[in-house]
């Protein structure tokens, strides 16, 4: 946990005793006493710090300062095939944590159909996974994630509306490596489930203005995959002055 | 499985018989028949076809044509303080698929100890890893994996000999973004354990060489940093014309 992450909710009062989870990393793993002060940040909110008032047992109360505006939105998006529950849990909290804007998770003809009946989908446990890449990370805007039951529909019904400069799709034997924008638009990638698209979804893909793109010569994995896929389209920047606070 | 990797006594005589764990997964995931052609290579070694001449109910008999030269060694070496082993036999697969040319596993002041008398630290755990890794790029060039008890002595004793064109360290806060080498030189990444290295150690890196880089201005957990450096300091290459043969 290098941030403790606020909801709205919690941070209408400057004063606030936390319990559960949080109360029990910052005891137990953090070691907080007060006086100690530790970055914070709301959920798509402000952002700056919290100074330990007092502890308890199992509870631990803070005092909230926050003076930094609102995280921008990362410029990032992904359209992605449905991964296995367990595989998307972890993706959940690793594409928080480097930045997405919307990742927008599709059916296609290799996802089992299955996995859309997941207990992973529901708003908890993807709110869950999505904050804990959060905290681990210091960071504060919250992917949305989006489920669509079918491609086409998306294709048809959602994509017109959305803002891109650019639409990527990842394909193993394209001749254009990925890079990232060399202007401030967004961007949407398309990562095919394991086993790759098939033909008539490139195609598709293709013919609504998708360009492909590589990620290199090697076929990863769909964790793998978009990880490098969100590196490599996210303009560089520098670092900020912070420091891990521990251990996340 | 994207490629049949071979060792290199196999690949002796172009007529080979296989069983175990290749043999199950061509027969049951693949489902090959007599006639089927599969991408194939040796370790370290040539490049080209397996084609199936005969399936028995656990063995699978193929012939070897290795036409293309070995492969490249990828042009990313990695210095990183050892994670715990779950990770680590995670990441020596997603590093193997990635493609990194030596892997140096180092102590530092916030590894726990322990990791070192970790099974996975064995040459034979080591060695399936990275091998499954390769199988899902569909690549051939195994990792080197060096595990150094001490940090100083991997600095005094093996660091001078080894040859890279830069040495980086990455630091959430430093100000250069990492990115790909401008040259065909090879580089050195040091990324340290959870929690960062400590003052001392990253001033000794810097005193021998290491300039300070970031990964972006968030923190990310050992394995997805160590994926993201590898992916962003590789010099971008356009796709071979290889396709998934099927789901790794």
């Amino acid at each position: 946990m290098n941030l403790l992450l606020l909801e709205p909710e919690e941070a209408a009062n400057p004063r606030l005793r936390l319990t559960g989870r949080r109360a029990a990393h910052l005891l137990r793993v953090l070691k907080v006493g007060a006086g100690d002060r530790l970055r914070a940040g709301v959920v798509n909110g402000g952002r700056g710090e919290a100074v330990v008032v007092a502890v308890g047992s199992d509870s631990v109360e803070v005092e909230i300062a926050l003076t930094a505006p609102p995280e921008a939105v990362p410029v990032v998006d992904l359209l992605l095939a449905l991964p296995r529950p367990k595989v998307l849990r972890r993706l959940l909290a690793d594409l928080a944590a480097l930045g997405v804007g919307t990742l927008h998770l599709t059916n296609a003809w290799r996802v089992e159909r299955s996995y859309f009946n997941s207990p992973v989908l529901t708003p908890e446990v993807i709110g869950r996974c999505l904050r804990l890449g959060l905290e681990q990370a210091g960071a504060t805007r919250l992917p949305k994630v989006v489920v669509h039951p079918r491609l086409m529909a998306f294709l048809d019904e959602t994509l017109p509306a959305l803002d891109h400069r650019r639409r990527l799709v990842a394909q193993p034997g394209a001749a254009t490596p990925i890079a990232a924008a060399a202007d401030t638009g967004r961007s949407l990638i398309a990562l095919g489930p394991e086993g790759g698209w098939i033909e008539r979804e490139v195609a598709t893909l293709v013919q609504r203005g998708f360009e492909p793109i590589t990620l290199g010569s090697r076929i990863l994995r769909t964790e793998t995959a978009a990880v490098v896929a969100v590196a490599l389209a996210t303009p560089p920047v520098g670092g900020g002055s912070h420091r891990p606070t521990a251990a996340g």
